[in-house]
């Protein structure tokens, strides 16, 4: 295994003052409608928005002062830019974000907002990768990946972690899965924390890279991502697939409608804000109620950034 | 005074296997734009989403048995009325709500979803009060005031008892005002419980009857309110009035798009939904800044009750 229980044990004590640990709602209606009892990890109450907030500040904490001189850089479409740009700022270093021109402006706005400099460019991987490569040669920032790292993993995975604290006995911890990070992180706190808990994914049947990968035994890039929950166009990478290979017990694949009609469950019943990425948990759950019935599930709810002007409602 | 100190904890006493102890959250970006310290009290996570369900359970469990048999009703535009219904059900009997035909569906859907039968009138006053006399006369049921009742309004004061069992510095709590029925609820339980907190109230301008009428010194009625914060088209009644006069020290009044920019401020900030009449209080607030600059606010957030498909943003 890549990443121990000290790992994580380790990672938890280092970033426990730079995040929230967030509550765990629950819900009679929802818990009705599903037929089971639900546990949701609001981490869209985290530190900007979103669980990205907790694999970012690990993998900051972990550089060297040199490094940090030189600052920091990514590529991300959204949440990641924004826990990257907070994370640094908390240290007091650069971050350089490369974020796609078609990306929420909203996001955009909060990565500056935390200081963070925004450098776009087209929407493509390709254009991603040229334009940040041409970032870290002239800045000598370390580049970050935004999942496919072992310190973002452990980071990610101490969401899990927490929701295992307060409940030690889940069947069930359902995640989304887009590159991956939360989903391994949460596979290997499941599994050194509480092993009888199996881990399952939920992914939009639009950006199915992490179920084809699962089906092939080989990992298969997404080549046009198409869906709502705009958190999850990434594709897995080789250090996320193997984890999710070896410790997912399987992927649930969801229509778009579904994922919207689970986001306005959410909003409506319980009153809190999620972006359709978060959503995308739930809906797995409902798309095969009859393998949860009667069983203690938590649901990781990822984050609630979501632009109010642009809403699926 | 009206209500004593020991009416309050009975109440409380009373009530709470039928509520929630809702949560108090903060915002640390909110604060730095209020540059004081706020202490949200979260009504919205209330049963059925809104502070309603206190004065309606509170109401419902003072009645005997002979007045249960026949059932209760009300007219309200909305909360009320689906606290009364939830209430009713509860206590296994039987609610009659008339609403008035504009009133918003997803409110209408949600009363006959608790079980309580809708009658609908036209929207004013008038057709109101003649069609719930009617629904009194034919079915002996007790009607139940929406706010303009000792029951209800001590229900509506163990909100503010619960913040102040968390925060018993709070230089301020703000509450919205419609009926009344919250904000002379709180003015009391902060008299009772924190003499030093004062109370004051936020009121849309185009439904300012309780501006107008601490200024005259009189009950002046609502003519034809217009406001986006649908909980507040109500006039308030005279005991409602007359608490407020006694014991809140100000109402600050608000435009529609100071209304709006607050609870786009909640959602985008805290991640939580709440409905245009819950962010009157911090629009208040943020109104008149300068007052409340360094000190320890609460601020009750009434209800999270909206229409996803009829947003302002």
């Amino acid at each position: 295994m890549h990443i121990s229980k000290k790992n994580l044990l380790d990672t938890h004590q280092r970033i426990k003052p730079y995040i929230h640990n967030t509550p765990v709602l629950s819900s009679g209606l929802i818990d009705q409608i599903a037929g089971a009892q639900l546990y949701f990890k609001c981490e869209n109450f985290q530190k900007m928005g979103a669980f990205k907030m907790r694999g970012a500040i690990n993998a900051i904490l972990q550089l060297s002062d040199e490094q940090k001189k030189r600052g920091v850089a990514t590529h991300s479409s959204g949440n990641f830019a924004q826990a990257l740009a907070l994370s640094a700022k908390l240290q007091a270093i650069q971050a350089y974000i490369v974020m796609p021109e078609n990306a929420p402006e909203v996001k955009k706005k909060a990565v500056k907002g935390y200081g963070g400099q925004v450098i776009e460019c087209e929407a493509n991987l390709e254009a991603r990768e040229t334009t940040l490569n041409k970032v870290v040669a002239e800045t000598g920032a370390t580049f970050l990946h935004p999942y496919n790292d072992y310190q973002v993993i452990q980071g990610q995975g101490t969401a899990a972690m927490e929701l295992i604290e307060e409940h030690d006995d889940l069947d069930y911890i359902i995640a989304p899965v887009g590159g991956g990070g939360l989903l391994s992180g949460t596979a290997l706190a499941a599994c050194h924390f509480s092993p009888k808990t199996k881990v399952i994914a939920g992914e939009p049947l639009g950006a199915d890279d992490a179920w084809q990968s699962l089906e092939k035994g080989e990992l298969i890039p997404q080549a046009n991502p198409q869906t709502i929950a705009d958190g999850l166009l990434t594709s897995l990478g080789d250090k996320t697939f193997s984890i999710i290979r070896d410790y997912v017990e399987k992927i649930i694949r969801v229509e778009e409608d579904e994922i919207v009609s689970a986001m306005r469950l959410i909003w409506e019943r319980m009153k809190i804000i999620v972006e359709p990425s978060s959503a995308v948990a739930l809906a797995a759950l409902l798309k095969e109620k009859d393998k949860f019935k009667g069983k203690k599930i938590g649901i990781i709810l990822s984050g609630g950034n979501v632009d109010l002007g642009n809403l699926p409602f």
